[in-house]
């Protein structure tokens, strides 16, 4: 019935199909499950600040003779008068944050000292030694000081130099930048998502990031400026994708061991040794690479954070973005094609069809070593994500080296946050990878849905026993995810195209319309589903609260740590860069 | 210095990037300019109906004890406590509508029967004769009727027909689809702007389209219905754009002259004369594709209305965008690589950077005719517009046949709208051609500029004095152009790239950053200007009004003419369809 090898060919065709369409059933039910959570967990009727608050930024020049907090106030007051309740200008705080981070430091160095001071009265004789340390440059050099004494000076010199420049941090260094308040959460949902000002570099508005997700010093960067950073930002993690070796090898040309030897004469007594001489000599491009990939999240997270992006959350998502397209160009792509992305990407401009060919013939002879990929991580990634050996091993020298107090202890224990910016990259390479050798070698299956069964569990003990997060998105992250799977989906399709093109098998095209298909889903679902994720509907926002809301204690909520007075009922010398309320009296 | 010719392919290279920043220049300016002409028309004091009022699609099944009506009401006013007004459901006024003409058909045939017979009076005899006509179709066959009493009888017998249909109309036929009334401008702005149900399928809401521009069968069309249609029009439209030559050649073929000549033997006169016979046999194709085209803008306005669009403003500006692709495509391009469209299309997908090769290679040969079709547009089409000769014959002739009575001579003078569908599309192709070729054949610019200048005096005589617009949009039509004349901006960077390219000149590439250039211009543009467009900024909608808005006369100017009662004192009787208003007194 069918022509030599031809029945093969078909059941592949069959099967991307299927596959295809199990996705997009999976990433259907998926996003419409992740809204649905989200709808509940946005409604529930606890007081959260940030759902009383709206985001303000661009906010013009004030007349000459008024405050930016006065213009505020009075901008939208006029436009929501029965909602309003108060507004709070942004105000540069690094000056008072640096006097304030160095008190905090000095508290710490007095708790520290007396868990010293008292360790050696038990250990050494009765009196005890008084702990001492230097003033100068990571306290090595400089005048050598009474620890507990210089430090307690300290802070009372810097107490009243910081009230004094948080009272003219208030009232002077107020920025193009604010909170604005409402008495009911509806109130706040429908003016977020209402255009306010004609012109459209002046008041943009956006819901509130969550207090502890703000990033202060994004806040008052204005509209042009947010602009250029992101397309210069855009434009450097470009580079970076495509020509990410080249640095390296400039780096490592640059670093040779003869130049290191001579600029760093004190590695001398290592480089001199000639087989460590040989090994590093070969290795030193390898080590330089392993370097940057090990820096690079963290490079990505400081070039989004450049952007001008108002909230951590949003930060840690554009970076887990960026993150993804570099290892899915680089591990999975630039390994297929065996060559510089570079080139490749001169071969798709010149002969855009190309490319899926490229991909078909090269894909299938690098099975082996993905699959191998993919079952490291299950078994090593998995057996070091559950035991937390390094971390381990981590507190327990600090604690034996460096703790003293039990607040160090708690420091060096807390396990910190998921760190979604690379978990979700590297899982969304699992992804492609199994997707794209799903028809071609099974055997990666078996191993793909061990990896997310697994996962699934691990992940879920992690995130409920053991991770703590440092602020709540509600979900928000999915969206991002959803269109990264798509991505990866039609990176599939397209292999697939390939490699059944490349048999000369008449009926490859047959496979092209699935491209559309999926294009096409990926805009539906956005239509769809985004807007909830997005923007807060009306109907959530305007579900009962359990209870009445203190307006005052949201209001707090958004002062940062470096403003706030040393005792809260003072809370009223914050005057000077917040409005007064509104005459009326609020209404829920 | 320069190689030989090199000097005027620098020029060459310069004069485009002059070209192009001046176009940003000016595109810009622009954009701002009607932006703030919006702003000043939308913070008028005068009360506007679609102010007050919201469009809401997608309204759930209601639960069996409510109506939709119920449901509607009770959502927003839960959501809106104190801005809601009313609700106007919408309701299928198919057959209500019917009746309605049919009177109105009626009510116009004795007028114009009163008016033969007053006329008849004068000429024949005292007595006169009194009109009649025939029942059946188009007058010309069936009994023969007294026009007046006939006329008189059938709305006698209508009239309490339509009442009952209104009836039942209101209470039974009603749709998932209403406006929602807020009882100020700032309430209906804000809240047409935010999301309002967690699900995307319910409770879309909108803008409210001006009363008169409503297209009333569109408005309850579903979310999934609405994207299907979408879809499906693109698809038409594209089909259409690329393959319009192939039905036409069909058509063509089929009509031969002597199949015509068998199936209409009326036509067998004309066909049977040996020099007709020749150059119709010669013409036919032509007059075929001549028909095509004219019937065109009608099709692209039918497409665009079975989108599901909710206005006619909305229609017109869809379907402009659509003719504009068209004539670009099958006119300028079409016309310039000279082959058909399908076959150019394969080029590109095969080899990208062809297309700019081959525009540039043909484009320069073809000058002559784009500037005499620019001349010719100048000169002739100017003069007809001026004159507006065929309309006046047309008058002449009706006024002489046909008019009877004052309102129906009133009729036929009406000038109508503007027609933006066609004149804005013929525009822009202008604006493609004048700068395609400003660099090359740059004797098209004194035409191009002609063209804009005189044209600017009297399309400003012609909307100023002669047309009646039948809605007013507020420059929502700008925006759409302004795409468009970057599109025939990136058409022109393309062609002029392929030009100098083909001259072997190593520098043209310094050309390809300017096509990155104006689509980050494009995007800028649309960031900065579009949601003043899109949407109502709070600061306009905010205004002051003249006068206390009557919420009555806002309210009654949504209700279709054919469900209006005759006595306009009778509007309780809508009861059905609408909402009580709130107990609250509305504050402005």
């Amino acid at each position: 019935m069918f022509k030599d090898g031809s029945a093969r060919l078909w059941a592949f065709i069959f099967a991307v199909y299927w596959v295809s369409f199990v996705t997009y059933f999976i990433l259907w039910r998926s996003y419409k499950h992740v809204s649905n959570l989200r709808a509940a967990a946005r409604s529930t009727s606890d007081v959260k600040p940030e759902e009383f608050a709206m985001l303000v930024r661009d906010v013009p020049v004030p007349p000459p003779n008024q405050t930016i907090k006065d213009s505020v106030d009075s901008y939208f007051r006029a436009l929501h008068p029965d909602t309003f309740y108060k507004a709070m200008v942004v105000t540069d705080i690094t000056k008072a944050d640096k006097i304030f981070q160095e008190i905090e430091g000095h508290k710490h160095k007095i708790a520290h000292a007396e868990a010293v001071y008292a360790e050696s009265k038990i250990a050494n004789r009765p009196e005890g030694t008084r702990p001492t340390h230097r003033t100068g440059f990571l306290g090595l050099i400089g005048k050598k000081v009474d620890t507990l004494e210089y430090c307690n000076e300290k802070i009372k010199e810097l107490l009243p130099k910081l009230e004094d420049e948080q009272k003219s941090t208030l009232s002077e260094k107020q920025q193009r930048a604010a909170f604005v308040f409402f008495n009911s959460r509806a109130a706040a949902a429908s003016a977020s998502q209402t255009l306010h000002a004609q012109m459209f570099d002046e008041w943009t508005v956006t819901e509130a990031p969550e207090p502890r997700a703000v990033i202060w010093t994004n806040l008052p960067r204005k509209i042009y400026d947010r602009q250029t950073r992101q397309t210069v930002v855009y434009l450097i993690v470009f580079v970076t994708v495509v020509f990410y070796m080249i640095p390296i090898t400039a780096i490592s040309a640059v670093t040779t061991l003869e130049q290191l030897r001579k600029k760093l004469p004190f590695l001398k007594v290592v480089v001199d040794q000639p087989l460590l001489k040989t090994v590093l000599q070969a290795y030193l491009p390898q080590i330089a690479l392993i370097v940057f990939l090990a820096l690079l999240p963290t490079l990505l997270v400081f070039l989004s954070k450049s952007e001008g992006i108002p909230s951590q959350s949003h930060v840690v998502r554009a970076s887990s973005g960026k993150y993804f397209y570099f290892i899915v160009f680089n591990v999975f792509i630039g390994y297929a094609i065996g060559s510089s992305l570079f080139s490749a990407l001169q071969k798709v401009i010149e002969n855009p069809t190309g490319i899926v060919t490229t991909l078909g013939s090269r894909l299938p002879g690098n099975a082996t070593f993905f699959l191998t990929f993919v079952a490291l991580k299950f078994f090593v990634g998995y057996g070091l994500e559950l035991s937390r050996l390094v971390p381990l091993i981590i507190f327990h020298l600090k604690r034996k080296y460096l703790c003293k107090t039990e607040d160090e202890v708690r420091a060096a224990w807390a396990p910190g946050d998921l760190g979604y910016n690379t978990r979700v990259p590297n899982d969304l390479l699992i992804v492609t990878l199994v997707m794209c050798y799903s028809v071609i070698a099974p055997l990666i299956l078996p191993f793909g849905v061990a990896y997310f069964a697994l996962g699934w569990l691990i992940a879920k003990n992690q995130v409920l026993r053991v991770y703590v997060p440092i602020y709540e998105s509600n979900g928000r992250m999915w969206p991002h995810m959803h269109t990264r799977i798509i991505a990866a989906l039609m990176i599939y399709q397209a292999t697939m195209l390939g490699i059944i093109g490349l048999k000369r098998f008449y009926y490859s095209t047959i496979l092209a319309p699935l491209l559309a298909i999926s294009l096409i889903f990926a805009y539906t679902c956005h239509t769809r589903f985004y807007p909830a994720f997005a923007k807060t509907p009306l109907e959530v926002a305007s579900q009962q609260l359990k209870e009445t809301p203190n307006m005052s204690t949201i209001y707090t909520a958004y002062i940062p740590a470096c403003l706030k007075p040393e005792k809260l009922e003072d809370v009223e010398v914050f005057e000077d860069a917040q409005s007064r309320t509104t005459s009326r009296a609020p209404s829920f």
